[in-house]
């Protein structure tokens, strides 16, 4: 199936249709992962370039696996591209440049929200958004999306709870559409100071009659099938201090542990986008207990985005 | 075709006839990084290793397309290779070491000029200048040849001027050297101060006969076939104040605008090795216009490292 | 032959059996780094993670084309890999998420002594230590060995001098079990001050018949069959200035030169970890003599990564 869009920028641009065929590309990818031998030939000779202007070890390893798996040549530029901006260049002459030299991908992260879509004006690449700024990060919704299918068996009609700080979260806000548009209930739940104004609407009508604010833990947790922790920013928080008293005290408000747990239903899961700090947003005990499915959001992340970089390549050819 | 030279080094070492062969081979690999599959199996299981120890992203990523394009595994050392420097090694013993694991090429880049050319004398691999100090950047000189005669359809008895920051430009240098031996002629147009004295001889006879100096830029201009623009790297002129006035003072006098591009011959096009600083030495308007080729140059600078890669090689046992 | 371990974390845990199937493994793999074509399909398909917390040019360029030419896939994390731990994350979560990728080896280096071995109680993959602290490099005594019984025929018997700075060396510990677990007598020389306390008894009763201190330098190279040099680390050195008088003192009274190597027997080969200090602990004309066997060492390396790599993996499944 191809999808509506040639590019992944974000949640809000996709169809549910696009959503879904994503998800279905992404399951049958998974078990590569488990073989000995990881690795297929779908984009042998294709040139994918992971541009991560802002660090990350993990996501930049996650879409490093999913291309050598697809046999793709892959190279990257890292802060050190920066340098070439730090030499006068601006961003679109940096990206004109690269796909000069023969480019089918870029993969983008940028601390500047709106990047990956403003590069798309200027390149006749595809562009995968690996998290812009405070904006969208599609790709992690798209893998929590997968969690959830695969422990839940569908998305449609679940209690999901999003629980920390919304207000520094691109996580989050690419959930809340991705959940919304698969048909889940959305409460967010953090202190009134964390939670961004109007973020209801973020996705229209869509989200305005499915996102629902708390503002205590436990009314968050109640009955939830899906209870998704964001990290602690605390580098963040310690700029900001009138946002909350401190780390500390959010951490006993809203830290999820074994007693705060027990107001989802019995056989809800829990998640996180990671890194996590233990003991701050989620106790040591949930977060190595039975129902945590954290390093399975892991492993879908490497199938998603396989998925999400076969769509977008053969997407322009085939059904 | 093999070379009379097992390094690419300078354009100074190599023959008019080598030149020719290199331009030769990359036009038969310019196409491959415009299919789909972008891959040969030319040098499979041959190992280079790019040494950039002063930092480039653009240079660094053509030429690792260039090898996995080509199949062969390339490793990247960086400036952290310096660190064994840091740690008492010279550079001679840094290549032996890399070299006893089995090495076919290295790619160096070093703010040293000369560098490259140490290097050959400890090691029994192909080395190839990848940008050494103020000295040569051969591959740019030689992708400028190949963007040349593909819109201009041959080199000789071209008029071609070369405007800007001569003082530092390893890039006017090789270019220089190319441009005379393919036959062509050469103004190189900058105020007296950033001329190095004797610049006309670099090439001895060569450029003696076919380099003039004009100090004007319509001069410079007037009635051109090519237009090569340097970059101003203010970055140097900040800290040698008595050179010129400032930056802005060199834009208006030698920044190329569509008023001054008038001067130059109809059908000129406008080249420029990068990264641009719009609005110094070059005008978004001629930037982007309809005689800039400089993206091209992007792409043979693939395709000549491609060659120079390949020649280096096989010219050892193929002819 | 399988291995006894799955783990590659020091030689005190590999019996000898261990130690002379992986070099005769090696000594199959060592002539694929001279063919042209240096490239076979061993572990086509496999994942190897080189985590390098702590900086390594040499090691980490050694175990990348040691993969490369076995076809395993294999990315880099390095000190931004610490920024995860930056986050607030643990190393058991780093370890953890990257195993969830799908991972078959990771090839671990870190300034803390047993964080190699410490990972392997959060991992199912195989792991193997590329240097941990002051604790051991196991691939480097491996390499070391197999370097002396290309040259010697054999380990058995022979008089090895460890001289140097044997008070931060895991170079020296490895090669000092390594060698006594093949049946040398190891002579360890520098000043008291450089000897830790109980270097005989690293490795029990077998190490205590084996090891013995010398505090003279000529009284160490008497009639011995290898010397073996370490790396002064001087950076280390001007932070404990009452270990030793200096770098200087330390050259001239424990430095290898022509006159002091001619107390060692007349074949005595002459080895070195790198990086060198010409000048400091070996002279120039020793380094580049004719009994060094400095460079092979690091052929050997490559050839015995492959083969630690391919034991790991393939002695899961096959004999």
């Amino acid at each position: 199936m191809r999808l509506s869009t040639r590019h992944i920028l974000s949640i809000n641009d996709l169809t549910k249709k696009d959503v879904l065929t994503i998800l279905q590309t992404a399951a049958s990818f998974k078990e590569i992962s488990e073989r000995p031998i990881k690795k297929v030939p779908t984009l042998r000779g294709r040139t994918v370039i992971n541009c991560f202007f802002e660090d990350s070890t993990r996501t930049r390893l996650s879409f490093e696996l999913a291309e050598k798996r697809l046999s793709a040549d892959s190279s990257n530029i890292g802060k050190s591209g920066s340098a070439m901006a730090g030499k006068g260049e601006t961003l679109l002459d940096t990206v004109r440049n690269i796909e000069a030299m023969g480019v089918d991908i870029f993969v983008i992260r940028h601390h500047a929200a709106g990047a990956p879509h403003y590069i798309t004006h200027c390149t006749d690449c595809h562009v995968v958004n690996a998290g812009d700024g405070q904006h969208e990060h599609p790709t992690q919704a798209l893998l929590d999306a997968a969690t959830i299918r695969r422990h839940k068996g569908k998305v449609e009609g679940l209690e999901v709870v999003i629980v920390g700080d919304l207000a520094h979260s691109r996580v989050a806000r690419s959930n809340i559409l991705c959940l919304a548009k698969l048909g889940a209930r959305i409460r967010v739940c953090a202190p009134y100071t964390l939670i961004p104004r109007g973020i209801e609407e973020i996705g229209g009508e869509l989200t305005r009659q499915r996102v629902r604010v708390v503002t205590r833990l436990e009314d968050g947790l109640e009955n939830a099938d899906v209870v998704m922790m964001l990290r602690v920013q605390s580098e963040r928080f310690d700029n900001e201090a009138c946002r909350f008293p401190n780390t500390r005290e959010l951490s006993r408000t809203f830290g999820l542990s074994e007693r705060t747990l027990a107001y989802a239903k019995k056989d809800a899961i829990v998640m996180h986008p990671g890194p996590m700090n233990r003991g701050v947003e989620i106790s040591p005990q949930v977060a190595d207990g039975p129902r945590a499915v954290i390093l399975q959001q892991v492993s879908w992340g490497v199938a998603i985005r396989m998925a999400v970089l076969e769509r977008a390549i053969l997407g322009d050819t085939a059904s």
